[in-house]
């Protein structure tokens, strides 16, 4: 924290000392160990015949945070990133990287050892295809691996002439003896007065939609779908509330309920045990077996391990490789969950004026990346809520800004300069609920072509918000609004516009997005992120955030409609809205939002956040 | 004709009586011969042991139109819908027909004996899934089924636990003994000033396709990709020009040309020699058993027949099911072909011009759709160039235009009523290129709700016209553009907002489309239709379509991008158009379309539809 920080937050007596608890800016990865620990990962796979064998970063969730535990990937390379897969061939071994760490994982990793290929130039089947000696044996983790995962893997292997198997045992195993442990923190029961629904009605409705699709048997393999249907929460990975456990839902009887012995405790026991049978996760195989045998079971094709697909069918099940049905009844909410979502978003506003107040008083000038996301670390924690940042804050200076998935350290760390943009993308997990906002700031004075393109992205952005369209229509659908000024003078940015985001659970939620991708039809209730950007390569990035309810519409006509209600509470920065740019209409939704903003924040702050409030959310004209 | 037309046509002495030579206005059915058809049907597959049959309304090609020899579906059924398919099993009879034919097909077919059943409600395959008795075996027409066609039914004859069996005779042979014969229409080079590409430079650019897909063998189903690939043209069926061809062209080596003996004169085939063998189309199935043995063949999986297949894997052949590589290439048009397009297009907006002068001029009271049909077709013949209309024209009045693809009969024939809207969507096909357009007309006075929902649907219409995107996007994309002030007021159009049209072939042209499925990338070079629409039931429909093509556009920035110029010379209807809702960059818009049509289009007049066309393109305000 730097000496200007200290000095300015004495200014603010109300918050403690700016930290951050939930993000590290550190880069934890082993880079020296890489290439003994190949050389020992090879010996090991020798011993088992196998020629080559493949890490990926993932857990058996195939979760977006993986417990410490299952960072082989991390282990292995000294890679940290939070995507890659390296393939370990006899002779040489590829570490496979998108976009977001084809600077990151050359610094990170032995690359005598390891070649970082970048995932835009080979896929990693492309490159076992032509690597691959003819006859080798490719070896894969059953665990770690989806049923798509493994048919890709199968082609591959077979256009090159090799044989892929299945390692159930870990290879690094023998190696890898200060493995963390796997997590087992304390599962808590959701309150009905924020999950709105009994578990045993969820059940029900499972159960039903099990039965629609003639499914006998539901493998819930996504930990976020096991705590929605329970009504519990965990804390067994970073930013997301969700224990690692498993269920099993029969289209008819008592569902199973997988944990680590010791996560639950007599109480929620107690809670839990009308509902559903209780085990161990040990006992998830063999469970899995006897109830398999003879039925159709679900497997999430997202989510679901090619090892249980084969207990499946050893045990004479039949696999039917899906969606989960838990994942669309999970998206949409219900009115206790939107209300958990409307005061999770008035918490956030709070700590987000209190915040954008304390930008603008203090010059920013000398402040850093990691200044800011402790600064507004701090201001969430003020409130004694906050039980973790939703994701690590993408907090970007001048050029970091331009780097769409930027996660600052230590060695990144950048001072806002004069007349910058800072572009800060954060979170908040709330017992009420989960917010995402990014806002886009100026220092001094921007330039007219940061107005400008802040501008063009702000019109996409309310274009979004203002959209009303029929029932059945998809986020794909949605999506060419929020790019249409910025495409009209040639420009574009290069990620979806919005994702779904979960109440109380995943900041990134399926099934429903707001991309070119998103085929699934919006529907009232579920909460989606309106986030479209602009991205200046070595200069500046812009991106204007908002989370946005589905709800009915009501404009005449003889379609059911939809549109957007906004749910985050932050002003926009009217420092760099080009007024000219906007027609009458645009202006007025502005002027709208802000007054909302004004109204629902305004009464929860202290007097002087409350004035500089006012004047951010002042009338454009 | 109405006497108000031969008195009206005095007035427009340059052309003929009106008369349609390429639209027929009656329904040909044999409603009451159905019955014993369907026994004698039955009869002939009893003999062969079989217990259903399926009787798609397809041709070998899955062409949109096809020959009169082709038509088993209205020889057994009486239904001439355009689409439908019955599946015939020993106790029932099922004629399934989408939402257009709902209310034809009944009226058409025996309904003792068939059951109609609109697609909404049923598909074949979940008929079959429950109709079929456990045991039976049902039969298709390998000929007319693609092979997803099969597969699905594979799927439902497994669920019913039944048998599915390729019938490669025709089991109607028998009793449809004044079946017409095969076309076998002359087949006519296409001048090289048109095509723009000589035939031995297409075959090259396929056949690099075709290395690049590692592919050895492309089998030609779809005659639209012949007919481009060697620069010939056709009269086999109605509306297109094409000729019922097959052809096969390999990564190397001479591709083979298979057509009817006696389609090719000795001048056309020494122009084709160079390029091509030229096989009798009986010699197709033992070519490509010679051509697939040990060959990667790739079959197109929209028009390739399940008998070819089999041909490929019988004779050791792998089958490549995917696109044929010429869809892509057929659809981005060179500058021959654009050229021939714009000329088309102002043939075409000569005859539009004169025949809007005499629907003004005229009052249409008492004038018929059938009329109309009639005076447009006779204006496009006038010209002297006109070749085919490229689809029947819908001409429909008052409620009519709310039926989407209506098709006037002498049954339907509805006189235009006094404050009504008409719809006309109508096209030519031209040696130098094909139109597709529509224009929406008002009598006497229109309502406020109808120049209301015209200027939504006109509003999309110029978003699209006027929308910048950048290279790689597709018409999935730009298809909400078209809808988005519909669905402010809580309306919508139920079919795509464009399709594919070829430059001289069909009117109906894939790969790219403009709607909700469209994936493909739009590319320059392109030509689609850009027609929203708006259809109140019982009322009256709109529908503005142009057809515009997709060229570079440069509006700064930093993406390649692309934008549309529309083709179509045609003035909208001024009396529809509500200016208080446009705003003033649309009113502009408008104007400067009106420019280029009166521009293009008026110096080829007369005096007095110059004048009128003069009036109906002045600026709007």
């Amino acid at each position: 924290m730097s000496d200007l920080v200290s000095r300015t937050s004495a200014q603010f007596p109300h918050v403690p000392r700016f930290e951050a608890h939930f993000q590290s800016f550190e880069e934890a990865g082993d880079r020296a160990a890489g290439a003994a620990r190949l050389a020992a990962l090879r010996a090991a796979l020798a011993a088992r015949g196998v020629q080559g064998y493949v890490v990926p970063r993932a857990d058996a969730h195939q979760n977006e945070y993986v417990p410490p535990c299952e960072e082989r990937l991390a282990y292995l390379t000294g890679f940290t990133g939070s995507a890659g897969l390296c393939v370990v061939l006899e002779a040489e071994a590829a570490l496979f990287v998108d976009g977001r760490y084809t600077l990151q994982a050359p610094a990170q990793v032995d690359t005598d050892a390891f070649r970082v290929v970048p995932l835009a130039e080979t896929t990693p089947e492309a490159w076992i295809e032509t690597h691959l000696p003819k006859g080798a044996t490719l070896a894969f983790d059953p665990w770690r691996t989806t049923l798509d995962g493994r048919r890709k893997l199968a082609d591959a292997v077979a256009a090159a002439g090799g044989i892929l198997v299945a390692l159930e045992e870990d290879p690094l195993a023998d190696q890898w003896t200060d493995r963390p442990a796997p997590p087992a923190a304390p599962i808590r029961l959701r309150d009905l007065a924020l999950a709105g629904e009994a578990a045993a009605d969820k059940v029900a409705r499972v159960q039903a939609a099990l039965t629609q699709e003639k499914l006998d048997l539901l493998l819930i393999s996504d930990p976020h779908a096991v705590a929605w249907l329970f009504n519990i929460r965990g804390m067994d990975v970073a930013h997301t509330p969700i224990p690692l456990a498993w269920a099993l839902v029969g289209a008819a009887g008592r569902p199973v309920l997988f944990t680590v012995p010791g996560q639950i405790d007599p109480a929620v026991a107690a809670a839990l045990k009308p509902v559903a049978d209780l085990l161990p996760r040990a006992a998830l195989e063999g469970t899995l077996a006897q109830l398999a045998a003879g039925a159709t079971v679900r497997l999430d094709q997202a989510t679901a391990p090619v090892q249980l697909a084969s207990v499946v069918e050893r045990a004479g099940g039949t696999v039917s490789k899906g969606a989960d049905p838990i994942a669309l009844l999970k998206a949409v909410k219900n009115e206790a969950e939107i209300a958990g979502m409307r005061a999770a978003h008035l918490i956030d506003g709070v700590a987000l004026a209190r915040f954008l107040h304390w930008f603008d008083t203090v010059a920013p000038g000398g402040l850093t990346e990691i200044d800011m996301v402790e600064a507004l670390e701090t201001f969430r924690r003020a409130a004694g809520r906050l039980t973790d940042v939703s994701f690590p804050t993408i907090s970007g200076a001048g050029p970091n800004g331009a780097i769409v998935h930027y996660r600052v350290t230590r060695a990144t760390n950048r001072a806002l300069g004069a007349d910058e943009l800072f572009l800060l993308d954060s979170g908040a997990q709330y017992d009420e609920g989960t917010t995402d906002v990014t806002r886009t700031l100026a220092t001094g004075t921007p330039s007219e072509a940061m107005r400008h393109h802040y501008t063009l992205v702000l019109k996409g952005h309310l274009a979004v918000g203002r959209a009303v369209f029929p029932e059945g229509t998809s986020g794909a659908q949605i999506d060419p609004f929020a790019r249409q000024y910025l495409w009209a003078e040639g420009l574009d940015f290069d990620h979806g516009t919005g994702h779904g985001v979960g109440a109380g659970l995943s900041v990134h939620e399926g099934p429903a997005r707001i991309s070119k991708l998103g085929h699934v039809p919006l529907k009232a209730g579920m909460i989606l992120s309106n986030e479209p950007g602009f991205y200046r390569t070595g200069a500046y990035g812009i991106r204007i955030e908002t989370l946005v309810l589905v709800e009915p519409r009501h404009p005449g006509g003889d379609r059911p409609s939809l549109g957007f209600e906004t749910l985050t509470l932050a002003p926009y920065e009217r420092r760099l809205i080009e007024t000219g740019l906007l027609s009458a209409a645009e202006r007025a939704q502005i002027d709208a939002y802000h007054r909302i903003v004004r109204d629902k924040v305004g009464p929860l702050l202290d007097p002087e956040t409350r004035a500089w409030l006012d004047a951010a959310t002042a009338p454009l004209t």
